[in-house]
């Protein structure tokens, strides 16, 4: 059978090929009525456009992709992801875009995806998460004629590459002033995954600021799941000289960590005070409120959003600042008793 | 002569349809000979696959499809939805396959996505969430030719297309029937979504159950949100006569109900007790820990992707029972004081 035609679905239409066009890519230039019509018309006929077809004439594939290199049953932890993903499709909807989403088991796995997309021409751009030191997936997207692509993390990160990133170190650091202006000089943090970039940025904020502070800076590593944030905290808790102050790298660690203080018997904020990062409503679930170093998650995947648009533009590279997030107190922390 | 399905070729193998389904599509998961001695009986019976992009182009996308008609800001509040997606990326990954995720503002625009991937094969075959009662989904993805879909609900939700469900309704009545066993006869259930098919489902049973048991139900609707459970919860407990006992319909909104009785000064379980729907790690992050009708939805989003799976490979329609979600007693509930 003959492959279908953009003439063959406009002579059934009885439309102008213009006008099919139009409809088929997503332009302006037919009412909505027609477009559903043709749409109809096509998806009836079996059209599809030919893959050959489309890369020579540098059609768009109208997606947009993002690799997780992060082990299925540990995605549904945390809200970040959620979030982050329904603001970069806030963007994508006024466009007309889909996001095409994969989950894969290692960094390895994310670059060969990489390559079959741009090989297949499966997206037209992709927003890469997470970046390490030392991260394969820079050097891979650095090559001549790459992807376009976005790097979700601070810019020292990812030379070379466009950058949309929240000033972590800063607002650690207000962390630590803060508890210090309330008498804690015991602190401790309780942090993500190693290996990943604003894990490290975060840590050495913590580290330099108690020092210059003359605090005591106690320091655990987890992965960010509530299991671990509970373990970690019982750790520190259990031990010789227990911290009167934790900052959790995420929302559900902070929770567990109000759990095991409750199920130990002390009082937040009197007895420990607590502090989640990223604020997500979680935090106003919880009785005391969960004090939490904010973020608009979701206007931040939108900004990356618009900066991926850009750079499938042809927008030059660039760094660019998210915003900072800020400390906003409720009620898990109070000065020292 | 009627049509050749899997489960024909494997009869005449004398293999499972899963091996046949992975031989026809190319998988790992049988051995070379076995897979060529699967080709050669499919090719003698004449098997063709059924989906309309594949019999007029032999070329797969590689690419199933997903749209959640949701507001971007709400998606967060919920891990379902990312532990669901984490379940379905874990059989796709397997397979090499990508998800094209869509947020759309309303069901029309979620239509209006379906025409325009099956216009322009962007997707082997979707993933239908949250049907509804005259679901305008199901009508339209019932006509021939139809996208290979998998339904996400109760079979009488979606007649003549592929189901995958939870029993929800045995599911309410079983949690109200511990209710009566502890000595409630006070009962509450702070719902999610009005519309949705499952909401209803939940509804039903609670109503039925409570009204068998003798008990006094009361029902309050909500958009899942962490917020409007808060509010739900302190409506309930201002009321003149007070439920003992609230069921909710999802984790943040349990969580939300527990801060309320905190605030209030009511001890959990002696004053009230306390059910959460969706056992998401959360409910074993709060002190006391929650109480949660539990299933496994990352193993639900992989079951789901199975099917979708069986159903692109030209498997028939069916109705696929996942699992019934199990009480899970934990710190929030007990007998009546």
């Amino acid at each position: 059978m003959a492959r279908i035609t953009i003439a063959d679905i406009a002579r059934r239409a009885g439309v102008s090929t213009g006008a099919v066009s139009y409809a088929l890519n997503g332009r302006p230039g037919v009412s909505e009525a027609t477009r559903e019509r043709i749409l109809a018309i096509a998806a009836d006929l079996g059209w599809a456009p030919s893959s050959a077809a489309r890369s020579l004439s540098g059609a768009r594939t109208e997606t947009v992709g993002l690799v997780l290199a992060r082990d299925p049953q540990t995605l549904g932890f945390e809200s970040f992801y959620m979030q982050f993903v329904a603001g970069i499709e806030s963007v994508l909807t006024e466009r007309d875009y889909g996001l095409l989403l994969q989950v894969a088991p290692d960094l390895d796995a994310e670059v060969r995806t990489y390559r079959k997309w741009r090989a297949a021409r499966r997206v037209d751009g992709i927003v890469v998460v997470d970046p390490r030191l030392d991260d394969p997936r820079i050097a891979m997207l650095s090559v001549p004629e790459p992807l376009p692509a976005v790097v979700v993390g601070d810019p020292g990160l990812a030379e070379g590459l466009t950058t949309v990133w929240t000033d972590d170190a800063a607002a650690m650091r207000e962390s630590v002033r803060y508890l210090h202006a309330l008498g804690h000089r015991d602190v401790a943090r309780v942090a993500g995954s190693e290996g990943f970039g604003h894990t490290w940025i975060r840590d050495e904020a913590f580290r330099s600021e108690t020092t210059a502070l003359g605090m005591r800076g106690q320091l655990r590593s987890t992965d960010y799941t509530p299991e671990q944030g509970a373990l970690a905290t019982r750790d520190l808790l259990g031990s010789g000289r227990r911290p009167t102050a934790i900052v959790y790298d995420n929302d559900v660690m902070a929770l567990s960590g109000l759990g095991v203080a409750a199920e130990l018997g002390l009082t937040v904020p009197a007895d420990l005070s607590l502090i989640a990062w990223d604020d997500s409503p979680l935090c106003q679930a919880t009785f005391p409120q969960l004090t939490s170093l904010s973020h608009d998650v979701v206007a931040y995947g939108a900004h990356v959003a618009r900066r991926l648009f850009d750079r499938m533009a042809g927008e030059p590279v660039g760094g660019f600042h998210d915003s900072t997030p800020q400390l906003r107190v409720r009620g898990t922390t109070g000065p020292l008793t």
